[in-house]
């Protein structure tokens, strides 16, 4: 089975998306080490950006996976004399991806030529790409729209294209709207039917079935799948390689990528998602924080007797986790598997272990939720196991915020002291709102004793108002995510007031972070 | 079609989600007017929490599509001496769903009871409720991976459900591993060899699929679809009924809801996600709010052209917007929507209401979100109407938030000056955090001026932080709903910073009731 990533082509058209050449270059190049057949890189002949980094990409391992994606040539235009097909030759890529039109609504309304000119174009296009020495891979637009309502032509179109010289044709559901029984069938049809090389499909998700969609033309015959990694693109997105890629290997023995690469899928998809900077959904199947996450205490119960009673993979296979939610819904059970990991030999039913259990619903019952906050939970059990000192004290602050003229800006500042080791630093901050100033100075007094801290970010910041008629003073659950570039924790504040919410919740990430450096570096002395 | 929305069950065991008894009363109504079937609401019998809810929401019209949901009764117990079943029939639905088990491994390793004993366990559950005049829903948990290894005793337990008079078996992918051909087959078969009234399914998402499955088994002969309605739900989460029902409705010509209640769609899956506090995916089908975006530029042309040409329908039909991202020129219709309410002969086009609209849709972009601060947006729509004129003035404040000794408590305070007709009222306040601060001082200093205001409480306060990228400098949308102990309204403010966010949607609040007073009191002379 070939796979066709376009996150760097068809993910970029994602709204909030803009690749800088260099997170190009870091995506091809964990798309390529996880097994990728083709990266799709970009359009040289319509943006400058992409023909740049393909240049830079030259000297690339990845170079040869990757493929440059245009447009058939312009109306009434020799291949010789169209810019676009100069570009994606210049680019030097081993195969090129071309797209024209197959829908006769498209061809003569939006294209503005004739059924038969169209066809010229696709021909002409075709050979002169093949001619160059190129791989081709046609892009049938808007396929299985045009098939519906002009079977014969759309046929006609991949007919052309293959006996061209295409390697593949490309079945595309532009529009995303295509049931997957109509994929099935009209990929079966055209395996059938279509003296072909090979047949491909590029789904998108307006109806929400890209990933079935792209299953059932791999079952119908179809042996090339083009979507991005995690899915973002145009509209509602792609067609997600990360879910496509497990179930077509692990499920139905269609070989994607390296078997030994499978258990990678998590960490790229994360990757992929952190350098485009959109939040993966934890609820993404196969690769997401939660999808092997479980609350219910009947499903819980069930994992612990046997996972594949309510999993149907297991996590590891994938590369992801499972994880006991620590929750109302679920019982002491869940909250025991937490403290054995610091603590294999914790018995239910001791001392020391109720303790903390008691000690944990308390807590919930005050608002707080550690089914997200892992790294305030590994604290709150190294603490009842004496497995902690304090790395720095926060001896005072006082935030001010204020408007002094009537319609101005309000603004907001911080002044903070603590000690680390007996020492004392004492510094101030401003911010945008109360918290915000908090934070920087918090870090700013703190990044002296322990410069590891400049490379955490915030990247995630959550406030949720809890139960209660008092309103402006209801308690407030405060959630921070933070990464190092490597990791990612999220800790949690409770308070009636955010302020100390956040300031609970923000020491927590710093000393969890701090822990973490203090154990990679101590290791062999623990 | 029956629709059966569990957001309020299922969709509570998602990691993340803790609704109150409000929260799920809003939810419910919310579902309740867009037409869904059944609204399974909670687990009476494992969970006090969802008891008290049946209970109060007994006064409400939407309490006959209430459904609760529990579990067969438990091994070696009579049904008369179950306390689950007991409190199924406490709550008064006049529906419950019980699940059972239909995986032999299931019953026999998870359950711990022989096969013969599990088919006694689901008759007596069944036969016991429809004794009480129950309309029996039948879960079938696990159905398809026990159909797979065992097909013969996963049918024999919807016959016998059937049998003892259930009036709907649902088929449950509990694991959300199962591929769309494999429900198509399972459920053809069921529907063709079983005698039962009605075949329902259940699908979880675990491979990315479960839209897809739930539609192949609504062409396989399925007339029940179960899910949540913005899909969130244990793991990776349930079928998102906001895709399916759309699919099903308006391109597969299967009535699910009233046809005229489709528009909603996106309106309900939003107050949905709010009232949960669960940011709704931007690229979620039909509802997202880059559902209708268009980016590439042969994109925009296309659709400027004519819309099929890159949309699988046109997005009014389920109440979204086109939006073209390099200029933003949409939308207008659903705007002049809401200035309706308060000028019904608003036109489109006039200079006053393209006015408007643009300024809102600026607002909106900032962050704001008038569909549930209808307050906030009378107060706009006023102000650009000429009818109103400012009921008091915010002069100045300062807020003060500071923990002076180590471990002390954090200690909040507000200063505050307002002038009314001219006249200056200066007063300061202590509060639970910076914001309660400042909402009693302001209250304060308006109360001798307007005493009407000492019978306004604050009922809810919500916040909403909106792009995650800035932590804790990110935008934040503050929610506040009021009430006089007769009407209540909600108002609206955003901003970075939190204390200025929550001024704005204090003042608008205290400003729409003094002009509900003027209208109530004035009424005979405007």
């Amino acid at each position: 089975m070939q796979i066709l990533d376009s996150t760097l082509r068809d993910g970029a058209q994602a709204e909030g998306i803009s690749f800088s050449v260099e997170d190009k270059i870091k995506i091809a190049r964990a798309l390529w080490e996880f097994g990728i057949t083709f990266i799709e890189a970009g359009n040289p002949g319509s943006n400058q950006k992409d023909a740049d980094f393909f240049f830079k990409a030259k000297k690339e391992p990845f170079f040869s996976s990757l493929c440059a994606f245009g447009s058939t040539r312009r109306k009434g235009v020799k291949p010789d004399d169209d810019k676009g097909l100069s570009a994606l030759i210049d680019v030097g890529t081993e195969t090129v991806c071309v797209f024209g039109k197959s829908w006769d609504f498209h061809a003569e309304k939006i294209l503005g030529v004739s059924l038969d000119e169209n066809l010229e174009i696709i021909e002409d296009t075709v050979k002169f790409l093949v001619s160059k020495g190129k791989n081709v891979i046609f892009d049938a637009e808007h396929f299985f729209d045009g098939y519906k309502v002009n079977p014969d032509y759309a046929l006609s179109t991949l007919e052309v294209a293959s006996n061209a010289g295409a390697c593949c044709v490309c079945l595309c559901d532009t529009n995303g709207g295509t049931f997957p029984h109509e994929i099935y069938e009209t990929v079966k049809k055209v395996c059938e039917t279509v003296s072909v090389v090979r047949v491909g499909v590029h789904c998108h998700n307006d109806g929400g079935m890209a990933v079935a969609n792209s299953i059932e033309a791999a079952r119908a015959g179809a042996t090339h799948i083009q979507g991005t990694f995690t899915g973002f693109g145009e509209r509602t997105g792609n067609a997600c390689l990360a879910s496509i890629i497990p179930n077509l290997q692990l499920k139905l023995n269609m070989l994607c990528v390296p078997d030994k690469n499978i258990k990678k899928l998590t960490e790229t998809a994360r990757f992929v998602s952190e350098v485009a900077n959109i939040k993966l959904n934890r609820r993404e199947p196969f690769v997401g924080k939660s999808a092997f996450a479980h609350k219910g205490g009947m499903h819980i119960d069930g994992v612990a007797k046997a996972s594949e009673s309510f999993e149907h993979i297991p996590p590891e296979t994938v590369g992801n986790e499972r994880r006991i939610l620590t929750s109302e819904v679920a019982g002491r059970g869940a909250i025991l598997d937490k403290i054995r990991k610091f603590n294999p030999s914790a018995q239910k039913g001791s001392a020391e272990t109720e303790q903390l259990i008691e000690q944990i619903k308390t807590m919930e019952n005050d608002g707080y939720q550690f089914e997200a906050a892992e790294g305030s939970l590994e604290l709150l059990v190294r603490k009842h196991m004496g497995k902690y000192k304090p790395l720095f004290e926060l001896e005072n602050f006082k935030i001010i915020g204020e408007q002094t003229i009537k319609g101005g800006k309000a603004s907001s500042s911080a002044m903070i002291k603590v000690t680390v080791d007996g020492k004392e630093e004492i510094t101030a901050a401003e911010g945008d709102g109360p918290v915000n100033a908090l934070d920087i100075a918090l870090r700013k007094a703190l990044e002296g004793f322990y410069p590891n801290l400049k490379r955490v970010n915030l990247t995630d910041y959550k406030v949720r108002v809890l139960d209660g008629s008092n309103t402006t003073a209801s308690k407030v659950r405060v959630l921070i995510e933070s990464s190092d570039g490597i990791n990612s924790w999220t800790t949690v504040g409770v308070s009636s007031d955010i302020i100390e919410a956040s300031r609970i919740a923000l020491a927590d990430s710093i000393e969890y972070k701090l822990i973490r450096d203090i154990e990679d570096k101590y290791k062999a002395y623990l």
